[in-house]
């Protein structure tokens, strides 16, 4: 079969009129040459090793088309023999379910993700792009002896419904280590929930629906985007400063009457990783407070701080009580353990309670209890201690590696925690100009367009320390800074195309 | 402290103009009296035992009531020490967070929550009201070594973020079943979830969203009217017939554009226990097909079948590929496990994902890998057979009760699996009125009235055999029967109040 990729290099605003993804264009090529019978009901397709080596394509992107393909009834996987073509049946059965009119909000959040950059397995590609912690430093045999204790002291009591709010122990728990940190809130107003990104979720929820605004920081975290959509929101930008989002912008925005809330991510920001000083802070609620605009506080690898003074967070501070905060252990312990907690107070936990109950009833008790286990034993910190000493560590080594290897004129901001960089090329460039060849010369980066709701052009881009040891931060930031540099010196890169004929 | 309790035996439509749930009548009298002075800073409330005695209420009742006031701020819990009221720092802190404006979709939650019974524990009640599998069925040891395999397996692997779709070894073995049950769904169509409940969330977000309407039977299953109203949707009621659906009903509701799907639960229907005929459901799909309208099918009950022969799927008969299926372990295995999946063709899929990666990310790897460990061993369907055993023998236990039992003219259904019998009393009684002499008997059901849209008065009842042994059953049907009776032969009796010092 005989397939044209186009590389996505150019991609227009959230990808109109950009060139589809390329795992996409691989996707409808095969779909295409299905429909008029140029690969037979039956028919194998080549290996996904194979067809990545003949397109020159990460072998997750060609895993990605067969997925999808998957997915839509044209192939289907058979264990240890391959991927084939299906047979017409559920070709036709299929239509049904794409005549299907999907709600607005989703058609947006799929428009919304078709305009992401997609990764695939790093394959040898240094991976500066993603907050994914290093399983490398999973405390494995701990958590897994933790677990195990769990199920044998709580026996069946821990395999029913857990309710909304979750592990009483837990909770406990989460409380101590926040009263430690000066934020005095009981376990009552700890509601436990998936990781952050189903508390963003939650959060949200409690004060806007579909239609309504949300105030969001540009620069931001590009799933919370996704929630905002997901949920028929729309995002409000209010732009990002040295050191925190611009007061006077957020004043004016929380004006608006149709805002319900605003979204920052005070302490290692994401993507910039800042940290907003305490002068700051106060402010900041002083004009959420002025306007009785309740603030959303992101605080997703508070336990990661490896440099600097800590600073109270908003939570601590609020003495109005319109803070609701996230917290996870997703980025400093493991993601697997899918537990963050919504902290409120008053009436918003009844309401965090009723919402996630109409969710999904509540999270898993086994999980938690092993994690309440893993706490209170002191494992938890320990592994905090050596992963922030290992941060530390890496962040030197990629300020340094920044220094030695970026284009003259680029700027970067100095995190004292979390994993993120936020690194700005010199004008005029687009990082997402950068990425084909980037990916081509072996690194792997997360461009700034995406962290913009309106994905607009960004000379920035975030680099991340979680997953890369030293020598390979090194290495990496050697590639792209060759890479930056040869973009710097040809201005942007025509869009260039690939055929390969397989 | 002085408290005055009225049982809420005659709540009105959705509380409006109702007693209101003891526990919150508890909770405000007690926070009144700290906001007079009549309790003191720092003074310690009686036991949540004493209470309970001294009230006649279930203990569970006083408990729910001071979590409400932990959470309101008004108390606080200090471990093995007691309750204690709190200082009044946090009192005033309280206020921002109360005088905040709800969503929409929140406060009707909010107030769909206040109308429905609160059961507290049984604390020697009978308890035939809730849906919740018996805990001394629970296979624990063996999913305590499913997990353990599962971790020393997959090690770190399965400790990082398992993406929106979930475990694919899982989703083989899924898969595999339902191809046995003549449903040809391949490990692509399905995407794992929490439990049917985050699945009932997801589905009907893919094709409704806040404003939009979407047909229900009447009665239904009462956490996805939940789901309806926190997602800011309207429920369209379709009346229950003895086997499913009005359809000529549903042809009507489908033929409004504002009606964005219909949900149903063709298996084991909860309330109701019946099973619809593969000739209704042919029909069913048709009047669908003809207003090209998805259905969302809860499975959630599929596997616990214990009589009579199986009833093909709605999705397994669905040629259009517009069903959207939803099954779940929650009943049939245990609730801990937070694992069901949603089962849906084409675009359907892709949309899911990334309303799943919006919602949460997705769910926990270890969990899921134990859970394919576990069901492909065999363990699972070993467990389904001891289970299957014991519903057959426990819902036999309950007809013969009934029969014995129950006043005259009483009419029941005769479920072929899963945990829920509907009965309905003679007329003109409402269920709601039997529900606190039936407490005080010793003996918990699920009034009708919950299951409907609009919380009307409803003479029937729901009875469950999911976690009262069959000695319980006949006891607990023995009780209910002498106060049904009691209720027919006075007709409707009055609110009492009672009074308590303390």
């Amino acid at each position: 079969m005989d397939l044209r990729i186009e590389r996505p290099e150019r991609p227009g605003r959230r990808g109109e009129g950009a060139a589809a993804p390329v795992y996409r264009q691989i996707a409808e090529q095969i779909r295409a040459q299905v429909e008029v019978g140029g690969l037979a009901a039956g028919a194998r397709l080549p290996t996904i090793r194979a067809l990545a080596r003949r397109l020159g394509v990460n072998r997750d992107t060609v895993a990605l088309a067969y997925e999808s393909l998957a997915a839509q009834g044209v192939v289907e996987a058979r264990v240890g023999r391959g991927t084939f073509v299906r047979s017409a049946a559920p070709a036709t059965r299929r239509d049904g379910a794409d005549a299907l009119r999907l709600a607005p909000a989703v058609e947006r959040l799929l428009d919304l993700e078709r305009g992401l950059p997609h990764y695939g397995a790093t394959d040898g590609a240094i991976p500066l792009h993603a907050l994914v912690p290093d399983p490398s430093l999973f405390p494995v045999d701990g958590f897994r002896r933790a677990v195990n204790r769990a199920l044998s002291d709580g026996g069946a009591a821990l395999l029913g419904y857990g309710g909304p709010q979750g592990h009483a122990g837990l909770r406990e728990v989460l409380a101590a280590r926040l009263r430690e940190a000066g934020h005095a809130a009981g376990p009552e107003s700890i509601v436990l929930c998936q990781g952050a990104s189903q508390g963003i979720a939650l959060a949200m929820r409690l004060f806007a629906e579909s239609g309504d605004s949300v105030a969001i920081e540009d620069p931001t975290y590009q799933n919370a985007l996704g929630a905002v959509v997901g949920l028929g929101l729309r995002p409000v930008p209010v732009p990002m400063g040295a050191e925190g989002p611009d007061l006077a912008a957020l004043d004016r925005v929380l004006a608006r009457p149709e805002v319900k809330l605003f979204y920052t991510i005070p302490t290692f920001h994401n993507p910039m990783g800042v940290t907003s000083s305490l002068a700051h802070r106060r402010a900041l609620l002083e004009v959420a407070g002025r306007h009785g605009v309740p603030v959303v506080e992101d605080a997703y690898e508070m336990d990661l701080r490896f440099a600097g003074r800590p600073v109270p967070s908003l939570a601590a501070l609020d003495e109005a009580g319109t803070v609701v905060q996230l917290t996870s252990f997703s980025k400093s312990l493991f993601p697997g353990v899918r537990c963050g907690a919504v902290v409120a107070r008053g009436r918003l936990v009844e309401a965090l309670l009723v919402l996630r109950h109409a969710s999904d009833l509540g999270g898993a008790l086994p999980l938690q209890a092993a994690l309440a286990d893993f706490v209170g034993r002191g494992a938890y910190d320990r592994h905090l201690a050596a992963v922030r000493r290992e941060l530390r560590a890496r962040r030197d080594v990629l300020l340094e590696a920044l220094e030695a290897w970026m284009p003259e004129g680029t700027r970067w901001t100095t995190p004292e925690g979390g994993f993120q960089v936020w690194a700005e090329l010199p004008e005029p460039l687009d990082t997402r100009d950068l990425f084909a060849d980037a990916l081509r010369a072996g690194v792997l980066f997360a461009p700034g367009y995406q962290f913009h709701a309106d994905g607009r052009s960004s000379r920035g881009l975030r680099l991340s320390i979680a997953l890369a040891g030293r020598d390979e931060i090194r290495e990496g930031i050697r590639r792209l800074g060759r890479v930056a540099c040869e973009h710097v010196a040809a201005g942007t890169a025509p869009t260039r195309a690939a055929s390969v004929h397989m």
